[in-house]
């Protein structure tokens, strides 16, 4: 842990400074990778299952078969959980699909936007120690609700070939049924130029490991379009004397457990809270599984104690955290002053992994303060917005010579004859 | 032109393809320049406007006297026009900001989103042949409704040093004061790091040369945001037999005119509309001054004459056209089947340029196909959408179990605690 106590402001931008991410040279082997798949289609697919997952695989679909087994292999409990989730999510998220509204900018000038969705989009699940069956909610849920005709989902197998059953059942809850068993670079190669199996899509959406980044990064080439630049995930807490050190010790935790390159930062306006939690975070941590992780996370943790929330919000818009956390007596006050954030959890009672799961927020979120200048990932994330414009004759009457001595001035003449040829 | 009668389907992935486009390798440059601005800053700006723009300066930032004088240096008329326009976008784009509400997506556990300004946004406008003027109104207007906190603006001085006066005008009417005298991809450098007189910014608008286009993919490894990939402009008409063949043809050429590289597609119902445009094409064109680009662009053109509406409309969302025309008796009952455009203008007096310059739409849209998976500037360019969550303790016991149980199934324990100890 860095430990800063009323730290002046000019060291601040050093402590919201992000560490670089080391970047392996991988740009020759992510070319390398879509290379293969653009010329040897689901043959390459096969051949990466087996050299990166260990995975000896015959067929890239998963049956449905699979699928609709994926319903035995899980609890109950589990299941019922993931529906709640789903529940939570899809209200919220539906309540983001924006009206049309009409506007007569000049009598005649009528302007408006529709949606349309992004027709095809590929979602992208890491495997690995985590089945990340919750992000398949995060990301099937709105694409479903901006009616993305196709939604593939990509994840590769496990070293038997099979696919975790969580996220098969998540999936076909979601109503996605073309799952493909492929992970890593190779599957966004695949998603990108198309195989015999898989569709090529329009969007590619979802987390993985730098491989997985790189390769989205490298998939613009072709025109796809991604969710968003990827990195490390954070959390930052501001507490005041009402905050429950317990309770921002095991928020600190639940970014921390995420993997060593965890941001965690905390900032107390109060000693007491400020002293409290650190010892909290030191007693939680020991019971972790994921105690090792958590603690590599913990080392470059940064833990402020500054002299007011105003203050403390200063040095957050500055740090723009993915998820940060208001463990505040009069949170409400502070909202307007929140300038860069992913996702804000106001009060005692709402954890981050609330919002990680179920209560309806999306949890694909900017990182690496991204938050600056980027959205989280919402119904937005899966529509175009079109703009439409009719002019009737009298509307373009009205603004034909605007148009006219703009056009000229800017040297376009035919764009001037179009209104003039009209016009005559 | 390129004729097409009655194509085939099959080969209408070849009709709709754009030629590649011709990327000189000059990432070494474009990296070079970087540097160069990174080490030297405003120094580096003053040699690269004597080298790539043949101009003496001694100051980047234009001075308020030199803004204040444009006033003087246009036409009573143009400012007239200009501020016509400046009005109709601040009516359209005021109508896209959105209103929070809040979901309370089970009892005790409320969501809802909040637009925050991308506080720093630099804006580019190209310089040379055309002023493009009317890209500041579609830039500075939405950051200004937007509410970000610092907007400023880039652009090459002529070979005096000066700027143009149109571009002055507007930007001041928009209420940028922050104009610096600099082009190419040493404008997009200076506003991705920062010199002694340009602020860093977060996220950069513009069109541009391929320099500069290259430039802004380059910036996105500073954090920086863009606001999408380029490409040349392009417009597609669909016209049936109610269309006016002079109309369709000043349009096209309102677009062969931008460039060599324009893209210009017709498509008719009707022969004798078909064949009436290609003739006025080629006789409106004679009469042009740039003549000679849209001549190139010309050559390159695609006109198609198809056997209805929907397979124009299935041709064009395969295309995925910039702007689309809809030159129908029956526009209104094609809407919904526009899957992929950019901006749509609907009938016989609907012309590309009153969406160019002054009916309220943006008119910086996706070209390239682009218009598949991303949408025109808008006001939602310059916000974030940050999600906020509050959570009563009642909340949180009702969706408590459900969080533990999927954050046990992900392996992930901390996130579990983190209810867990809130609910003991």
């Amino acid at each position: 842990m860095k430990i800063y106590r009323y730290p002046e402001r000019k060291i601040w931008p050093d402590l919201v400074k992000r560490p670089a991410i080391e970047r392996k040279e991988i740009s020759g082997l992510i070319a390398e990778i879509f290379e293969a798949v653009e010329k040897k289609g689901d043959q390459a697919l096969i051949e990466f299952n087996k050299k990166f997952d260990k995975a000896v695989t015959s067929q890239i679909t998963v049956s449905e078969t699979e699928i609709n087994n994926s319903e035995n292999e899980i609890s109950e409990d589990l299941k019922k959980a993931i529906k709640q989730a789903k529940e939570n999510i899809s209200k919220f998220h539906a309540s983001q699909i924006a009206e049309t509204e009409k506007i007569e900018t000049v009598k005649g000038v009528t302007c408006w936007r529709e949606n349309r969705a992004v027709e095809k989009v590929g979602i992208y699940i890491p495997g690995g120690t985590a089945p990340l069956f919750s992000t398949v909610l995060m990301l099937a849920v709105p694409a479903n609700l901006a009616g993305c005709e196709e939604i593939i989902l990509c994840t590769p197998p496990d070293s038997n070939g099979n696919i975790n059953p969580a996220i098969l059942f998540t999936a076909k809850l979601c109503g996605i049924t073309k799952i493909f068993r492929t992970g890593g670079a190779q599957a966004v190669a695949a998603m990108s130029l198309g195989t015999e199996s898989i569709p090529k899509v329009y969007k590619i959406f979802g987390p993985g490991n730098q491989y997985v980044v790189a390769a989205k990064e490298y998939a613009q080439r072709y025109g796809v379009a991604i969710d968003m630049p990827a990195g490390p995930s954070e959390v930052l807490v501001i507490a005041d004397r009402q905050a429950v050190p317990g309770f921002c010790a095991a928020d600190l935790l639940s970014q921390a457990e995420h993997g060593s390159d965890s941001q965690v930062v905390f900032i107390a306006t109060d000693f007491k809270i400020f002293t409290e939690t650190i010892e909290a975070v030191e007693k939680q941590v020991k019971k972790l599984p994921r105690n090792e992780m958590a603690c590599k996370a913990l080392d470059h943790s940064v833990f402020v104690l500054v002299n007011s929330v105003e203050e403390a919000l200063e040095f957050s818009n500055l740090y723009a955290p993915e998820h940060l956390i208001l463990a505040l007596e009069d949170f409400e006050q502070y909202i307007p002053m929140i300038q860069n954030a992913g996702s804000v959890f106001l009060g005692n009672y709402s954890c981050e992994s609330a919002g990680d799961y179920a209560s309806g927020t999306n949890h694909t979120l900017p990182t690496n303060a991204y938050a600056r200048n980027y959205s989280g990932v919402s119904i937005d994330s899966f529509v175009k917005k079109i703009t439409f414009q009719y002019l009737s004759k009298e509307g373009l009457k009205k603004i034909g010579k605007t148009i006219e001595v703009m056009a000229e001035a800017e040297g376009l003449i035919a764009h001037k004859n179009a209104v003039s040829i009209r016009l005559k």
